[in-house]
């Protein structure tokens, strides 16, 4: 099944565009989750356990995991593992490499670890995505104006065309998917402005929207800018703010109840946006 | 001891700039280095053995090994054991986050892993590469200009103030520098003209060229075009032309002959250019 048809599907079930980021920091991981590596599988099935029926995508970011060294690695394919097959799963591994290289981590990524989607990097051109996009019934989402401060010294220069950076990727991108349709871009909720006019250049494409909470992302300002024709179209992710929720026992309870708050804030928001367009 | 004494203290012990890509292929790993994932520890080992005191670095590129898996992944950290530690190694990884994911990655890569350097992507901006940056020991290097025909698609593309986005990037890179002296850039061997643009905008910067041999990058040119006033300041790097020089059992002994070969080959063209400045 195609990544966008399964991210529909996942959507519907879950009447939630929200995603859950599986990012784990041993500092703040519970006490009840265990020790080291073996922790983060625990803690991650529990707050899967917890959270399943309120998300449309799980998001576990590749850094956090090789931070823990192999064992880290080892628990990332064992996460990916307990998560519902029904409920796509995104890699965040920022890739982008050579063409060659592309198709070696893709095998890895796609084909030994079964992640439904990736993060990619747009610096090295097409070429080097290629190999990503042949893979059709895979999600390969494209970091356009990312969450950060920082993020700015690149992706906001203007270019001769009077377009910025962030926006050419947006539009390229917009044309790569022509190809599979198997395209999306990553614009952080930080910037409700530069979504909306990434939404402009890509009507169709799934926008995934990391920076809800820790990162004090604007939430209702993002899906007023970034919802589709559709009323859809967006993944809206929030890692720190939902599994660190609560620091007791009850951790996996505390991090239900704030992804069902974030999940219905996400469905105001998206009632009241597609309320005013009519 | 500091990524830039390190290798400029193996460039003066094995009178060379060139650096060997480790990348394993399955497809290209002769038999007699046996099966499977285990096979590129013996291969790497043997290509090591035969070409260590003709090197100045090794560059294992990560997607070779996320490709096998978990196993592969097992393995480079294997084959970074058995480098001596005296050679340094950069990981080819094109890495790039947030900061706090960054910090992750940092652990992971440098602590865990022990890797002396790695390949950075700019996309992000300064904030996401600080925790990189504060590793002062380690070598930081950023993608500028690399070696794949569609590299232009986004750092070629040309900004309000006149520079392509490539070079906005050495410059930037190039103050960075100043923090921690810890960065370098790469630029592919393939755009020698624009080598040596970096090059005047990072003059004391250490530029990794990749693209010599099978991406048929310009040797000659790119030596001319970014040696620095010292007559250093590059690791060329090779990698299919080298570990795949031979096909049968005596593999390692041919990929020391093509080593030999290019490093004598970077050494005339060094002298030529040191010889045309005076």
């Amino acid at each position: 099944m195609r990544f966008s048809e399964q991210l529909s599907l996942a959507v519907s079930r879950s009447q939630s565009l929200l995603c859950v980021g599986l990012d784990p920091d041993p500092k703040r991981i519970p006490p009840g989750a265990g020790e080291g590596a073996r922790a983060i599988v625990q803690f991650n099935r529990s707050i899967v356990e917890a959270t399943r029926d309120v998300v449309c995508a799980y998001k576990p970011n590749l850094g956090f995991y090789v931070s823990y060294g192999l064992d880290g690695v080892a628990a990332l394919i064992e996460t990916r593992k307990l998560i519902p097959p029904e409920i796509p799963v995104i890699l965040d591994a920022k890739a982008g490499d050579f063409a060659n290289t592309s198709a070696a981590y893709a095998r890895g990524y796609f084909d030994e670890w079964g992640f439904d989607a990736i993060t990619i990097q747009p610096y090295l051109g097409r070429d080097g995505l290629q190999p990503f996009l042949d893979y059709a019934d895979k999600g390969i989402l494209v970091l356009a104006k990312t969450s950060n401060p920082g993020s700015g010294d690149l992706q906001d220069l203007e270019l001769e065309s009077g377009e910025a950076v962030y926006e050419t990727v947006a539009g390229k991108v917009n044309a790569w998917n022509r190809q599979h349709g198997n395209c999306g871009l990553v614009v952080g909720a930080t910037y409700p402005e530069q979504l909306g006019k990434v939404r402009a250049l890509a009507p169709d494409l799934p926008i995934l929207v990391p920076g809800i909470g820790a990162q004090g992302g604007d939430l209702e300002g993002s899906v007023a800018a970034g919802l589709d024709e559709r009323g859809a179209g967006l993944i809206i992710s929030a890692s720190r703010g939902v599994i660190y929720a609560g620091s007791g026992e009850d951790y996996s309870q505390a991090a239900r109840l704030a992804a069902l708050k974030l999940r219905d804030q996400i469905n105001r928001a998206r009632e009241t946006t597609i309320a005013g367009r009519t």
